[in-house]
């Protein structure tokens, strides 16, 4: 990156109540873990198997345990923490994040009517706000961001740059959308008319409540009438696809490039794979895992774990995998069997018949 | 949304050719089936078991069939109709949805030289439309839009915001196309050379042809000479994925994330469910279905029903699945009776050679 | 296409040197292959068993080798050269793509402080170019596309519109990004906290080396530290995504909507078909080829082929399909033998107890 971001272990210690152990003018210019570590880096070490690394890294500094039996030699410096790994993701999220480039209304943003923007609300170049939409406080709309008609965003929500929100989609508070995802599409409904289709119209809409977090280039359908839901905590990685009146429960992640169909319930804490295929109308329990890939072509009753196609309880579609692999083995041992008979009692043999069996 | 809409069932019943019974002054301000019906909202009931469920719907009115056996209570008022659920559909395109919130050519929309445009079109914000353009009557281009150089588009097609029409591409009359697709990208098409390889320029074009519906961030390739097709009436869902030159008959539905490679030809009224991949350079016969998550890796005829990997006829596949549950067990019978013939005979048994079997 | 472009067979030659046989004056308005091609259009026949399609083709003219045993009849003009097919590629990239559309620097672009445009660089409508940026000689930035603070683009790239690059993505020379990839989205990762997942910024970046060449709606996440880093010379299909810290070789195809996990690292020449998944921290081998669907769950060793799920070397995955094939008939089988040894020695097989198995 062409920006030169630079700190001082002070600066940096003093932001997440830490004490300096060495040069505290030292200048940081990076992150890193500690194995990738590279001189201007600030890294950590949580755990005393890895405090040898400390004695050879070209790193600047190193977050260690308040109380970690190490001392700082061969001049990298300490800086000592309640938590190294939470203090260390606090430093990137406040120090090395690329900041935000733009404040206030860029005048190449076309905004409608009746829209109503909350306090320090950035809106980028070439943002369109439809009419009669409700922004709230410390809002980001990143550029080229499309916001339809009646839409309403909660505090603190941030969208990327390219993201679509179709008219009437509602977005809580801390919402995180990037670039390219698509909210409020309409939903792939259909009335078949004399070889024909007809496209059903949706009037329904999308909501994504607080803390809801979604990946890039993602699709998530408008419902026919009501809603597709997203409750609050729940994380959608990449190329996700929901169809009209998903329902998803909280606090469940979903990993890239799963799809589900229309009206298919997923509840809360479950763990779903990448490419995970759901048909429509089922029900996910909660506390449940699904494999990567697998189809899901039933209801799922809470915690279990399942995988592959059709999609079942993960042991047993581990045991059956195994024996998959025994097959061309059990077709020799078979023939051989029928083999040994034919010589032992042919007269038995010959007289079964495949058809009665 | 925080649009009012606000219509009498008065004002609606007139639109549908319908008759009030009840307050015709009542106020609709939505739409719901009517198990989920809430005040204020239209609903309808179709089907004689479903008449009871008009005894405690809080709906403001609902429709019903012209001589449907039922009468206006509990302040319910029915609007009778020939058709209640047709009747539904056309007051939802005619009455609740987002209205176009441009009309015009808007003031940011970059037009070059060259294009045509026909009567009552709207460009919306920031759109970009290339040289030598032409555009049908009443279409409609959402706001960020990309049409590029020679686009053809006919007359009423709509793109949403954030399409993009690459060089040539033609499109239709009445297409829709949702946010985010691409159509016209260059084929994955390299010649191998020395190791490296070497893009094939793409010089043919998309063609999609009159009632085409596309769903959200699709992408079509354009052919690496003539045309990639989709014929009349054919429906996309959302990040459906088409190669060079494939082509799709008419009237054929392509659910979500289903992707096609290169040259392969899908016939008409084929339904394909979600996530399927079809190899290249094979033929998918008219009126077949393919089960989701399906490997086609040959061509299928006509008529036929197909799911699994590789794809194989649905009954074969259910049957092979069947049996696969019982792999394990059968693996045990096997066991079982290799031990039985040790006993048996095992002179016999001995000799049987599972190499020469 | 509406626009018209005409060249004669003098000059088409000319450009590749070629020697014309037949009417040199003879227009070309168009390329295909020979069993598809129309009036105007200008063909090739590499190989001879294809001479015989010289006789009845409505072409202009057709390339074929220096001293290939044809001649000129039925008015068809030659072209000879010493390879048809890539004068043939020479010719469609040089006179049949369509022309940029626009040159220089577009007045509604919106280009930040400090960023540096080379030679020749064409910034097309609406484009978003952050702080920072480094801008190489001869690139090309489609309508629409973001490029986000601190990026480094190198010569003669190409984005086409509606492209996503986010902050701090570096990418090389001569690389080529289809219309809606993002480039540089946060990664997938979460810390479980009490319940809830806490997004872990993510300060790394995404490094595309010369050549790499990205289809349209793909996603590339950028690392939690570090890099994700494709290497030169690979292809990515669209509908692609690479998950965090994913590192994939050179020379490496991967087609359309595969999808690959966390820091997995993927290495050269390998061929990945559509469709596959890749669990994170695996390691694919240089040359290995992964087949459509397959879902990839361990490391591959250098050179393999691999298909299925889970994906398993692909000899052996056909041998298992075919003996799946066969398990109905195998169910049957062993259930005529267990009634035969009923019948032969019920004594033994009696006593049998599959639990001791």
């Amino acid at each position: 990156m062409a920006t030169s971001l630079r700190f001082t272990a002070a600066e940096i210690a003093r932001a997440i109540a830490g004490r300096v152990e060495g040069d505290a003018a030292v200048i940081i210019t990076g992150l890193a873990p500690i194995d990738q570590a590279r001189s201007g880096d600030l890294s950590f070490v949580a755990q005393p198997r890895y405090f040898s690394r400390l004695e050879n890294t070209p790193a600047a500094a190193v977050l260690v345990e308040t109380n970690a039996p190490v001392s700082s030699t061969n001049g990298v410096v300490l800086i000592r923490v309640a938590n190294p790994y939470f203090a260390f993701l606090q430093i990137a999220k406040n120090f090395f994040q690329p900041a935000a480039s733009f404040t206030g209304v860029h005048p190449t943003a076309v905004i409608g009517e009746r829209v109503r923007l909350g306090e320090n609300v950035a809106v980028g170049p070439h943002v369109i706000i439809e009419p009669e939409c409700e922004i709230g406080n410390d809002v980001r709309l990143g550029a080229l961001c499309y916001v339809g008609r009646g839409v309403c965003l909660g505090h603190r929500t941030v969208l990327f740059p390219q993201v679509h929100l179709a008219a009437g989609v509602q977005i809580g508070n801390d919402v995180i959308i990037q670039a390219g995802s698509v909210i409020g599409s309409d939903g792939f409904g259909y009335v078949k008319h004399e070889g024909a289709y007809h496209k059903i119209p949706h009037v329904g809409t999308v909501i994504l409540e607080d803390g809801v977090e979604i990946g890039a280039n993602c699709t998530i359908d408008r419902s026919t009438f009501g809603e597709t839901r997203i409750r609050r905590g729940t994380k959608l990685d990449n190329l996700v696809h929901l169809a009209h009146n998903v329902e998803v429960g909280e606090h469940t992640v979903i990993a890239a490039q799963t799809g589900v169909s229309g009206s298919t319930k997923i509840g809360s804490r479950v763990t779903i794979a990448g490419q995970v295929g759901f048909v429509g109308h089922v029900e996910i329990g909660d506390d449940s895992t699904i494999g990567a890939q697998a189809g899901v072509t039933k209801s799922i009753p809470a915690g279990m774990t399942v995988s592959g196609y059709p999609a079942r309880e993960h042991n047993l579609a581990r045991k059956e995998d195994v024996a998959r692999r025994r097959l061309p083995e059990l077709l020799k041992r078979v023939r051989a069997l029928e083999k040994a008979l034919v010589k032992i009692a042919p007269e038995v043999w010959g007289k079964i018949d495949e058809t009665e069996v």
